[in-house]
């Protein structure tokens, strides 16, 4: 826990009113004790100076859907697919998620720890201070496990805050294709009460042909006996209804959303869900993405997110998310730079975060910009310069 | 010029063959002396040594199309455009391309070159180790020379190759909005004279309420009467006769290509002109990609380029463009790859580089990722661990 001084702020990006330029954030123990006009700042008081030269300052990104934790390179079925091979064929030849599941279910907690630390460095360098982490390439109670303990392991050695959510239910196994029923049985009865403590959050993927609206229904319920609020993986691929069963159980978010309807996004915003957007998927798939602006408009608690995995999202920072949300979504520049900082941690429950003011966590970036905006506007340069997290410095570029 | 060994590359793209495995690449005197399997290398023989450790090794990026030299800040105007507000609205502000004018004109020489030095270098931390600059924001001939003059001296003071375009007719500037052919004269007989020897090629926006396909012809048989072979700004907003125009000239370009036809491309592919994809504008404006796939499957040698420039491409490294032409314009991994090197080389005259074997320029990457593909299968992510240029190590990230 630090103190810093950081004077000549061209742009503060506070997420708690104004924009205000020539400004000053003051740190004392890890938290932000003054964010203002340097007018009205306190005296500097020998905490350490950081001159940030007119550059911008906006809090740390909050990635609130990832799927980090995982083994084994897809690099060569990104390849092959977009060379025009089908997914069937992939699949026929042990591509898709079955072979990350594989490669996983093979990998030691230390090899997972050590490519998921690795993921995360670069995210750190990329502005990301808190995250989201799920499980769901086990499949199996004691990969699953493994799964969630290295996820809390990178919360603990790495300067990041990390929620972690369970999603055994992320797709049948192949144990159980005969028999779908009985894995929700088993995620259920053996493996939702092995996770407790473990996981913050429970998940399903609610899609055609991989969990059902009532499968999902009897997971979230036995989740939430046990104290894991759900979020859900909704209307990505097809309009299922998992954004209308997120809204009647009160979820914590509803994820993905590429094929949500206006009455979808007032239910959300009447029942309170954050709608986490994730745009690298579509975009990686070449699919329409859904519009952030509906959701906004309605009312939403709106996050973006990396969404980042080995199948349709290896992103692993967040500027080409915030560029995405901007150029393909239709949210405004300020709107995907509050989603992918204040959105993402009122998703989470971090209420402390994605904000500087008074009482938040000291998580922020210097930008090699004049202006937040450049973010979205030059999506092919890396402009975090510094991430500060909770008052230390933990990753700088320049 | 410097001597190296790379050992230990898991996958070396030579742009000649095959993808050769378990690679070696010898470097002497800044060319390749040797580049294919560990089995058929030389001796070590006391060259430094470069331990790849299994990752991947292609050639330096050359970026083909290029409008870095600029002053002034248009990010405004690009959260505004984003926030809904129309092109003839921010023109009215003073926004657009003449607000880069008024800046870049006003800028010392001193001030273009350390901006556009510090866009290079992120460049070259991003893999670029080769490039085409425009003029372009002077449209007079102090500031068109100015901008070339700045150019030229990038190429000379920082570890790139550069190739300079002359683009006076980017657009009628305001002082001869009357009388465009007015200007069209004065690039033609004061202008094109005066940047001779500064400038290696001669470029038209040929569009609609720009300039027309004839005034284009005259301006550009000027430029080759005096050694200045052409490079076409054409068919990016509407089809308006600027691919033909190239081939019918034998240019050594047609860039930007967004409405290109299937005539188009077989008169580009039988005239043997490059044709210069930039995918960061369409994706930044929204509006749609030409097929690449098209355009390679008609014969034609494919570059694709960042477009660089404060408008509508504020583009500085090559990964997203690389992404961009696999996932919107339809190019194979393979194929992104080959027009991100050896296709741009190819449309510059660089016909040393691009490739990696013997007697190429040592422009070399060090991918931190074990094959090329990882590029646009991670496209939020920096993995150029090391840019070589003429073989010295010019840029290390990790």
């Amino acid at each position: 826990m630090s103190d810093l001084f950081l004077t000549e702020i061209g742009e503060l990006t506070t997420n708690d009113g104004e924009v205000v330029t020539n400004a000053v954030v003051v740190v004392d123990d890890g938290g932000v004790s003054f964010a203002g006009p340097s007018a009205d700042a306190p005296e500097h008081r020998g905490r350490p100076l950081i001159d940030c030269e007119k550059r911008a300052v906006i809090p740390g990104f909050v990635d609130a859907h990832t799927h980090l934790v995982f083994a084994g390179d897809r690099s060569d079925e990104f390849r092959r697919r977009l060379a025009g091979e089908s997914y069937s064929e992939i699949g026929a030849a042990g591509g898709g998620i079955l072979a990350t599941v594989a490669a996983t279910r093979d990998a030691t907690a230390e090899d997972l720890f050590e490519l998921a630390a690795g993921r995360v460095r670069r995210m750190i360098s990329g502005g990301t201070t808190s995250l989201e982490i799920k499980s769901g390439y086990g499949l199996d109670l004691e990969t699953e496990l493994r799964m969630l303990e290295v996820a809390r392991r990178i919360g603990e050695e790495l300067p990041v805050d990390v929620k972690t959510t369970f999603l055994g239910a992320h797709s049948v196994p192949p144990e159980h294709k005969k028999d779908p029923d009985g894995y929700v049985d088993l995620v259920i009865e053996e493996m939702l009460p092995a996770v407790s403590g473990l996981a913050d959050y429970c998940d399903v993927f609610v899609e055609e042909g991989v969990f059902t609206v009532e499968q999902a229904r009897r997971i979230f319920e036995a989740g939430a006996a046990i104290g894991m609020p759900a979020r859900v993986h909704a209307e990505q691929l097809s309009h299922l209804g998992g954004a209308g069963l997120a809204a009647e159980l009160g979820a914590a978010s509803a994820d993905h959303l590429d094929h949500v309807t206006p009455e979808d996004a007032t239910a959300l915003s009447e029942a309170g869900v954050s709608a986490v957007l994730v745009p690298g998927a579509a975009y990686t798939l070449g699919s329409p993405q859904p519009s952030g602006a509906m959701l906004w408009d309605a009312g939403c608690t709106v996050a973006v997110a990396t969404d980042c995995n080995p199948g349709t999202s290896y992103m692993e920072t967040m500027s080409l998310v915030i560029s995405l949300a901007v150029v393909q979504m239709g949210l405004t520049v300020e709107q995907a730079i509050w989603a992918a900082t204040r959105g993402g941690a009122l998703s989470l429950g971090f209420d402390d975060k994605g904000t500087i003011r008074q009482g938040s966590s000291a998580d922020l970036l210097v930008l090699d910009a004049p202006t937040a905006a450049h973010i979205p506007y030059r999506p092919a340069s890396d402009l975090v310069a510094t991430t500060i997290k909770a008052g230390s410095i933990v990753s700088e570029i320049r």
